[in-house]
């Protein structure tokens, strides 16, 4: 396939304008090798990992890979810790700590989502992948430093033109402009008014009008047509994240994928009762019950040290009713084949789609 | 232009895919003679009027052009007066009244939003317009079977697949296919959780593979970009109104004029405080401090008894903030021009992106 817009092949060096999502939790090397080897751009996802994790996953790709590759941080603030507002929080779950049979204080100092940090940034210079992608704003201006003289790219979401601007001006090479239909956390970081979140049809070209780097637009693209749809609407390319949450190089869940093969177009919403921060998933019992948007949840992401063990319980129940599924809205282009195969599959349906408009 | 999608020009008899959104309120006949002179499908809303004033609307419209138009309605069921809500509501504004210098009873019998009727309908049948399109569901079977059996297309607005397919199920020809990003009342009629409701990114394909009949892209679509993203994501064409706001034949106010000028993409928010039900326009003072969902807002559309009068106090002190300032999450592509001249631009601007695309 011919690109007519070359601005992210030739930045990253890569075959497609495609950025495989990188879904912490969702996301194994093995995916990243197989979206880069196909000629689209592979992401890590590493705000679940510590240092010596990544570490570990970034030697897998660099086996599996000399392509580039992405990989992503987030940045938020460390959280102060509100005994308080744990306290509310574990009161407001407390019935079904005692449903699932939780001891009271179980999660009380579970290991967490990490923002990037020193020890972090001396993983990516060791790999220097050609990517670094941000969520939640930008790392501090040191650390951001270290990256940019090692000569990566950077990258970080926008949900406002607002943001896209912001992030322009804080070094981004390029921007993701992400849309309210994308799955998991919402970028969100000069405004936190989940209402007023625009859609991807409408931040789009609001965003290319308001920076002058390329913009990758995310959420709710998922075939060929999302594909085409984004370009059209300025993007230089596309992030696609749900639409591999069914690849067998997923690490989604035997429940996760269940839920999402019944998914469709009004499935999910934003709530922060698995967190702390809004992020998209399918609506399940405990969303419903507690969200979806919670004001007691504590800050980012305390809130998941007392949700994580209902998950964990009710999983072993085989039950999905306290379970993060992730997923954007549009969970019916996900597709069971290899990560590899959606990619080609995902260029030729652009092909298609060009064809059709332009005959 | 040539359009390769023909759908919409055969079934309308029409030049371009294009329909000038029925908006209650702002819309003039002479902007829907003009967007049909222009070859696009005006619009004729009749929520806010009664069959004497819609009959004399469409005279003027009659005598303007001979081309197809569209005529549309609300189908709301008529509402059951609730008089503890009615004054719990008027507790929750007793503030604003007193501050605006009100009668605690303003507004109480004041007229409001119908319902279409056999009234009306007998109005439809004594005009003809090519297309009579729906919002909140399909009217009474009755009612519809005298519009269809008189030879008239009809259409409504889809918030989701599931919706989209109830509405081919009882009648539709074409369907919207009505994104979050919307601006005015949300169509939705088989769900009323907000939170779930998809962008036109993710709603547009999923309605597209759910249906048979073509699909009218709305929500978020205000040049040519959008326009070609709609027909790449499988629309046969779209509906726009935000872009329309601006226009000197429409009816928007001195002030929503000048808050649609300051608007960007996450000004607006979908609120019940107006009439009762969602509507997506800019956050103002009312918005933010009743709203932006008021659970104690009477069944629409009868909110509005109440909030009418703080609105007509308001701007007669020329604020706006007690207006309903109705935009979508693009208002940054309203333009000052005549309607024709903004429909000629959307076509220029179609063809220019799809020559970007395709060149």
């Amino acid at each position: 396939m011919k690109w007519n817009d070359r601005r992210l092949l030739d930045l990253f060096g890569i075959e497609h304008p495609i950025l495989q999502a990188p879904m912490a939790g969702a996301v194994s090397p093995q995916m990243a090798i197989a979206a880069s080897e196909a000629g689209a751009l592979g992401s890590i996802p590493a705000a679940m990992l510590t240092p010596e994790t990544l570490r570990g996953e970034l030697q897998i790709v660099k086996q599996g890979t000399a392509r580039p590759i992405n990989v992503n941080f987030f940045v938020h603030d460390d959280p102060v810790p509100d005994d308080k507002r744990e306290t509310g929080w574990r009161k407001r779950l407390e019935a079904y700590y005692g449903e699932l049979g939780l001891a009271a204080d179980a999660g009380r100092n579970a290991p967490t989502r990490a923002p990037f940090s020193a020890a972090m940034c001396d993983v990516v210079l060791e790999f220097k992948p050609r990517l670094v992608s941000f969520h939640f704003g930008m790392p501090d201006p040191a650390l951001l430093k270290r990256v940019k003289d090692a000569g990566l790219l950077v990258t970080s979401s926008a949900t406002s033109a607002e943001e896209a601007r912001w992030l322009e001006d804080h070094g981004c090479d390029v921007v993701i402009a992400q849309g309210n239909e994308a799955g998991g956390h919402r970028g969100m970081f000069l405004n936190d008014d989940i209402s007023r979140q625009a859609g991807t049809m409408a931040l789009v070209p609001q965003v290319v009008d308001a920076v002058k780097v390329p913009v990758i637009a995310a959420g709710g693209i998922g075939d060929g047509r999302g594909i085409v749809a984004a370009l059209a609407l300025g993007a230089a390319g596309v992030q696609i994240g749900t639409a591999f949450l069914l690849t067998p190089e997923a690490k989604t869940s035997a429940l996760h994928r269940a839920a999402l093969k019944q998914a469709h177009d009004n499935s999910t919403t934003l709530t922060n009762v698995f967190t702390g921060r809004p992020a998209r998933g399918i609506v399940n019992r405990y969303v419903r019950e507690v969200g979806p948007m919670c004001p007691e949840a504590p800050q980012f992401p305390l809130a998941a040290g007392a949700s994580q063990p209902m998950r964990a319980a009710g999983e072993a129940r085989g039950s999905s009713d306290f379970t993060p599924l992730w997923s954007g809205q549009a969970p019916t282009f996900a597709r069971e084949m290899p990560a590899a195969d959606l990619i080609a599959t995902l260029v030729k349906e652009t092909e298609a789609v060009m064809g059709r408009l332009s005959s």
